[in-house]
């Protein structure tokens, strides 16, 4: 048998004007910003209006660690999202924009895949509706300001060697990761190192992602601390005087991009900030949204629940006041089988031994996710080669934990496959057995929070920080900064520190290696690991591949 | 008496959905890609299916070398395209977009001015649909892609000192000018030293505005020279694979934008490439586009008539093939006092004798234009303070030279300050007696083509060009490149190369400081005098005081 590729299906895709697709929500087309046809940005006066009404339920889905045998988070949130509203719900889905670099890079990614997929898929892996563009205009305009207060005159006394905000472009280009700049003599400048970062690892994302509407942007936007003095004294956003400039530039990227899935239900689309060095979540705005205008919003978190869910957990929804109903973990046989020892060259052969000795990575995030409050429910997201044996010893060691998994068939049968998640999803939405609080209080001290994190959700025994970095943390802490959360940036592929310890490990030690203070979105970065915030382009770059075909279609973008 | 500021007459448009405004030209509301519910994009496909359309007449409007006073030539484009509207035509304008960088920089500006203006202006100012976020995204990539290449084993033998590819941003950052990359070790690539220019000055700029369509647009961009070998051979984009992708990124810019006058006109909005290392007009697309579906289309051309409409006529016209009906040059009073020797202070007051004595710079460039063979008019754009007596002694000098200068209010009063001036452009136009033709042909040599210019535009007695020059031009002529137009740099506001010299000098000397090859735009750019193509930010910058009021409504940008 075989399968069409997600973008044949997507080019099939009978998409309806974007109006029908608002209509769902109940939202007039006068408030619908048209991007073309099939995408829209809803209007902040609409928001504005609806901010009575009352709110839907949120389901996040998360995932295990990820493997190269692919997990489908994406996929899963689609599929369920068009499950709710094959049984007769009203219901959303939330998920974040593609970055353009990385396309060019290696292939562009669909949202989704299979017959669970939002689209256009070609535009949201392109330009969509600019509000990358917007943030990459945004923070170099603030760069600039900076070089250009330096170059007059230097009236706040920037020290030239901590200017600590870099530029960034949408573009995997590493030979912009280290660079020296305003060369060229005194018209230039003064010369001095920084460098460039991509677009989606600017704070100015998070803070977009994080922002309750345009003067909670451009409060945050003035919170970003951009430089220091020769006596350590901070210099943010808001001496520069940029502010107000770069709310301008992002006054039409704050309002949420609506899309439609395959199967024509509404599809927000809506910021992407690094799951890494940030908290890899679609914007506070969307979501908030999304759950005025829906009874059920579905929603995901970057990399697997320790990094992904934790964050969406402490972070966003500790900030946005969100709560959800319910967790969807999203697991495969072929990732157990991974994390049970087999390599993916020998995923094909059946192995239920394997799948059992990889669930406890499944068995770990499902503690995790419960120790926030919030009832779990496990999306087996089916692959066809998996056989009835290997699901079976899924759903067993699920039910020895206390919940449920469920056989999910959305990628080859869209809502089809998914109407037996929707089912119990809505089901404990609907129970209201939620009971969700962060997993520490803003009270701890920095370096606790870390050690909350460390030990509860990666089960480590130890935190490792050197003096250097328990003075910077100390620091920030006497500065008013102590009250914050922090944004863990550590590999995603185990629950260590080192990508290839999989399963569920215990007894590690987290060492932090950098803290970085993100004042503007509102947490601390604490770096455990190489963290890459400018990708380079491969050998062969996808982009030597992509062009127009004699139909005017875009090949080699997927 | 008290004037309304443009942007207060902007925030007063009764703007009308931009459908009703693509209905005025038979563009059906599917063929319009909207933008927000007044701007779009007219679909390739509909371009397509016009091409069997009879062209329209085409207008060319230039100006004097501009002058501290102001001189009006966007305000009169627009204001004649209205008047030819209210006097009965089916007319569109077609204008470049505006570059966002220096909006931050010094204040943006109006598309047009008092009562003849192009709306909506801040999404024309800012972000407007994205075409240069596109030009930034796909000259960027061509760079990484060098880069790239260089990295992994350099198989065409770049000679890394000789790449002549930069990088772009829409931003006036001076620190960027002159910089080194890839510093940080092996990982990061070979540095070199390279920087950025302002969007609007890239050759993928250039080539938008000069390409026929997609397919010529990629061959275009494949043929750009982006380095050399050692042995000093070329390499091209098509060499580093990127013309494909490039195409892909620029899709949806090469579509022209419409929008619409105050008076609910259509008006194309599209392309803004540099006036002096480029032709400085708006893409070929949108006029030959705008020709297709409207009897008459009023565009315009950069700086005064001696570059832009020189360009307008040399560059663009040779090459798509476009010929204008008519040509109006616009002058003031103001600016012919300036030419008189008048200083900006004392424009105030009446001195007709003044007049008198600028108005050669007028003469000389009534007589360019009919050296192209076409019919030229004269629009007096009226300043409240002319007095009577001032205008008549334009008129009569006009008419002295066998040609005729009309008064226009449209600042003040929109199209019924320009119903004369439509009138009589239509007869002109409408009577075919046009016979236009390139000042020099293609088969001439490189540095003839610039003498011709030079002595026949500028009046210069002599061209200067060094050995180094000289032995540049005649490389390109052997390669093959002798055949191409020429694009000459320099400052707009002499006949000379001196910014100063006003009036209608004579007996000076050209030197060339510089020549590049755009062969992908098509082009040999001929520099003489200094290019800036990556502005500053002044000690205050614009951006300072650019916020959203608290009716939302952005405060500074003009």
């Amino acid at each position: 048998m075989s399968y069409k590729s997600d973008i044949e299906i997507a080019r099939e895709a009978k998409k309806r004007p974007i109006q029908e697709i608002g209509a769902k929500l109940d939202i007039p087309s006068d408030h619908l910003l048209p991007y073309g046809h099939d995408k829209a940005k809803v209007s902040q006066e609409y928001i504005n209006s609806v901010q009575g009404n009352a709110d839907g339920k949120l389901i996040l889905v998360t995932a295990i660690n990820p493997t190269p045998a692919g997990e489908g988070k994406t996929t899963t949130t689609v599929g369920l999202g068009d499950g709710l509203n094959r049984i007769g719900k009203r219901a959303a889905i939330c998920i974040r924009e593609a970055s353009l670099g990385p396309c060019f890079g290696m292939k562009g990614g669909a949202a989704g895949g299979g017959y669970a997929q939002v689209v256009p898929m070609e535009e949201m892996n392109l330009h969509f509706t600019g509000d990358f563009h917007a943030i990459t205009s945004a923070h170099n305009l603030l760069s600039a300001m900076i070089d250009n207060h330096i170059y007059w005159g230097n009236e706040l006394g920037i020290d030239e060697r901590r200017v600590v905000w870099r530029r960034v472009l949408d573009m995997n280009d590493r030979a912009l990761r280290d660079i020296v700049t305003s060369l060229g003599g005194v018209a230039n400048g003064f010369p001095r190192q920084t460098g460039f970062d991509i677009t989606v690892a600017s704070e100015v994302m998070a803070i977009l992602c994080l922002a309750n509407d345009l003067s909670d942007l451009q409060r945050r936007l003035g919170d970003i601390i951009v430089a220091y003095t020769r006596a350590k004294e901070p210099i943010t956003c808001r001496d520069i005087k940029a502010d107000g400039a770069m709310t301008v530039l992002l006054k039409d990227a704050t309002q949420p991009n609506l899309v439609q899935t395959l199967e024509n239900n509404p599809a927000f689309v809506h910021g992407g900030p690094f799951a890494n060095i940030a908290h890899g979540c679609n914007s506070v705005i969307a979501t908030r949204t999304a759950l005025k205008l829906a009874d059920y919003v579905v929603t995901e978190a970057g990399f697997g629940a320790d990094l992904g869910a934790e964050k969406f957990m402490n972070i966003k929804c500790r900030k946005a006041g969100l709560a959800p109903s319910v967790v969807v973990v999203v697991a495969t046989v072929r990732a157990m089988k991974m994390n049970g020892g087999v390599a993916k060259a020998d995923l094909g052969a059946e192995n239920v031994n394997a799948v059992k000795a990889g669930c406890p990575n499944l068995g770990r995030h499902i503690e995790n996710v419960k120790q926030f409050g919030v009832p779990v429910v496990v999306a087996i997201n089916h692959f066809v080669t998996d056989t009835d044996a290997e699901v079976q010893a899924v759903k067993d060691y699920v039910a020895e934990m206390g919940s449920e998994a469920i056989l999910c068939q959305h990628w080859e049968k869209g809502s089809e496959g998914t109407e037996a998640l929707a089912t119990r999803v809505a089901e404990i939405a609907d129970k209201d057995e939620s009971n969700f609080a962060p997993l520490y209080g803003d009270d701890l001290s920095l370096l606790e929070k870390v050690e909350c994190v460390a030990k509860r959700i990666y089960r480590a025994d130890e935190v490792l920080a050197d003096q250097k970095i328990r003075n910077q943390l100390k620091e920030w802490e006497d500065a008013g900064y102590g009250n914050l959360p922090v944004c863990m940036a550590k590999t995603q592929y185990s629950f260590t520190t080192d990508p290839n310890r999989r399963g569920a490990p215990t007894g590690h030690s987290v060492p932090i290696r950098e803290v970085r203070l993100s004042a503007g979105a509102g947490f601390v970065v604490v770096i455990c690991g190489e963290i890459m915030t400018m990708p380079g382009l491969p050998r062969v770059p996808a982009a030597e591949a992509i062009m127009l075909n004699e139909a005017g279609q875009i090949e080699g973008l997927f």
